[in-house]
């Protein structure tokens, strides 16, 4: 079995945030408004997603530190050193970020803009999932 | 910057699930309690979990079809072909799964027992996150 699996990147977050250590650690904490601008090849995946659908949003942290398996959550140093699948911190072997976002317009068809993104400008996208009702797809 | 980030396998899941075609499309509908064993190398990262925790497993779905971008959702061909990101099918770019499930068991660290499932034996897992509450970590 392939140990190591491969993404390709599908899209890329446009945010005005561009310094990691600015960003909120959660969407929900004021994050800002974000564009995803998805790759023409991937077209055909995104086109019943419409405004006012919930997503979640997976992203490669691609500056995180993959080697850090310990961190104090929040970066606050009061707190006790915590193992990383206890946290939501981006430093961990493989660092994806889950972004439950609303799709707040569409452009084009590879354009989304979404409310409540705290991912940096340039953070790759490699997913978007439906949130899961009761109904379930 | 890389278009083609390497996931590393952290560990795999247990299940006598071993048939994709007959294991549940979600957790909630009837999957079997399963072992999530992990890799010794990232014990550190998993000494705060215990019995009771609601996680969210992230796995690799090795089996999917990457090049598929429309589906028949829950693969009823009565529904209308629907892009890949409006639904949960396995098949997709990137096809990472997310699993909320619940810890009722831990053995030497590194072996839990977990609730609701659906991933057959042998699936990659990739990255383990909290479910978030008010507070956040």
């Amino acid at each position: 079995m392939d140990e190591h699996p491969a993404l390709v990147v599908i899209g890329h977050v446009e945010s005005p945030l561009t310094e990691p250590s600015l960003a909120p650690r959660q969407g929900s904490e004021g994050a800002p408004d974000a564009w995803l601008v998805f790759r023409d090849a991937v077209r055909d995946g995104l086109r019943e997603l419409s405004v006012g659908d919930e997503i979640i949003v997976l992203t490669w942290l691609h500056r995180a530190a993959r080697d850090t398996l310990r961190v104090h959550p929040r970066d606050d140093l009061s707190r006790p050193l915590t193992g990383v699948f206890s946290t939501r911190s981006a430093d961990r072997p493989n660092p994806i970020g889950l972004h439950p976002v609303r799709i707040l317009e569409v452009e084009d068809g590879v354009r989304f803009q979404v409310r409540g993104m705290e991912a940096v400008d340039g953070t790759p996208i490699v997913d978007v999932k439906p949130v899961i009702r009761a109904s379930g797809t």
